[in-house]
């Protein structure tokens, strides 16, 4: 792990638009309803949600960059962004196959597929919003926020 | 038409949640995905929509209310949210049957919906939030905003 | 009134928390509540408002502006945001009293105090936010938005 | 404590409107001026608060959730915005009696009504927003943000 | 002019940054001051600007578009954002030449670049922010807000 | 360091304009380019930014704050607004002379220009935003968010 004296952070969001459903198809429907309520309506609804991934590293002296924001956006968009937007979360989507899509799941899905494609720096927190009232955040297996 | 002299306009914004999809059955596939692009996913995507409407009238003097906007509120969720927040527009909204759901096509229908209904004032204007970035308003057949 | 071709509208807003209390005291105690429910709180309650104002007129070809915004900002802050500001509406301002104040009657009071004070331009518009999900605007006696 | 490895962070906001006057009988006018400023205007002055909740743990395989969002709101309402909303926090809020309300207090006092009454998962962070500008957070003993 | 009965309008925003200088080369540099103040810095200061605009017209009952927001979004990329974005205004934007890049010119400017270049409805009204706290607007020559 | 138990965090945002350019006068200007794309054009572009400083402390009983929030926006006002704010960071700022004005080099300059001029507590982190999408953050050298 890096050293985390002199550890600057940076933050960079995205966007996108989707519909999802909760539900665990073990359970029987009227547990469905009584766990998800509304969330739970078979033909889905929607949100536009925030990714927003904080990168932690030390300052490159020659570019005062932690990370290429330009090119962190790109992972982003190549690696989730293009992925999930304009999609239906439990029917569209490959690595979200088996999960319900709660913004709690979509933080650790997504945490794991940028883990290893930074362009620089060391992923520290992954965090979804669904609305501006409520989201979820991921610090990895050591999180501490 | 009301009097426009003296008049005061309010303002109240609610929020739900949908699913939905662009596509016009009378297309081909290929005319629906040039036209829509990726709006046209088949299972759908969603938005966090904003439900903005604007009453007009004069102040009431005893009360300082042109309406009342606690019971705007309870119109503007009875009539509209309760039946599109948590829903897929396309398949689960009776006055929506019939329609591509549209910014455009929401704000009309929602003016249809509210009109005759509200307890107090004249309806202005309906504006429908997609996002952040886009919307659209409806000012009923002589509307200048 | 100014001719309105070639017009380029321009906004500024500003901030004030305050606290009111709706109320009319021909009103019985239980009229009161009836109408005005949990905003006729005695003791009161409060708000952070935004005033955002509205003026017309012609660039200066010389300046570019319609309006100098600082100057705008100085006439605003002078002539209401330092008489509001960290006051009881009720209670603190010398031109609130004998109104109720909700944001219809702070919208019209606003406009007549700042009506022959701008620094350049005609009044269009005042708005008055009490929060960013409901909000009053008057565009005085001729007005339409 | 909870093991905090493998954990999720979630965070719901809810808002809420409130007079609030700042300052400390025991001090002279001249010193609640000194201190104060404005916000020792005697008879109050108010904000649209934000208070924003998060809750860390495990997410539960089964639903997807650390917590049931919809409970954790019911709890944030029952215990903090039914006794806060539309209220002067130094006249009519039992458990705030006898301390200045200061987003610091605001903050702590939250944090002691929430505590030991959450639907799943554990107390991490109690954040109030007075403004866009300004907050205070509280973690409990042994918090680091 | 286009009937406006049954009219809908329909909003996209995009953002740009650049830098800009306040000034006029037939002033002195004591009337720039008087008139501009720190908005004259020699050097220029910048913003996170926002192009709103608004484009009116009926609904295609075949694609429930006023206008292919997609499409829109491009042509505002395409003659505005591309041309302005990182850029400084007053030395690097060939349409933007001997004005003053007040909020008020470059309302006006934007409109005479897009207002032929539509993809369908008609420019109705072409907004600028400089920050959320001021911008201004611009309708054309006949422009009712 | 301070005992972190029983700490409260106070946040405090104020907000600035300014125009700069990335680049590093050591490369070659193909070099430039290619590190720094677009925001290496030479004339400069610009940013309405956001400076949110944290200060962690114990709360005095006696007035309910960790430190006096109008003292701390002075001195923020002093330190950084104040030498910043319609300036070219590159050209006008003596503190920020021979770094590359990245909003990573911002957040540790900033820090190291406050931490010893703080009204009372001790300065937890300080993050500057370029915009909503991307901000940097610096919590000292130990610091961890």
């Amino acid at each position: 792990m890096v050293d985390r004296e002199r550890n600057v952070y940076v933050v960079r969001r995205v966007h996108f638009s989707a519909a999802h459903r909760l539900w665990n198809p073990a359970f029987s429907d009227s547990e469905n309803w009584a766990i998800f309520g509304q969330c739970n309506n078979p033909k889905g609804h929607g949100h536009n949600y925030t990714l927003e991934v904080t990168v932690r590293g030390r300052v490159d002296p020659e570019t005062g960059f932690v990370v290429d924001l330009t090119k962190l956006k790109e992972i982003m968009t190549e690696r989730i962004v293009s992925r999930v937007d304009h999609k239906h979360l439990n029917e569209d989507v490959d690595f979200l196959h088996g999960i319900n899509p709660t913004a709690e799941n979509l933080a650790i899905r997504f945490w794991d597929e940028l883990k290893d494609h930074l362009p620089g720096g060391e992923l520290h927190r992954v965090r979804v919003y669904e609305s501006d009232q409520n989201f979820a955040e991921y610090l990895g297996m050591e999180g501490k926020p």
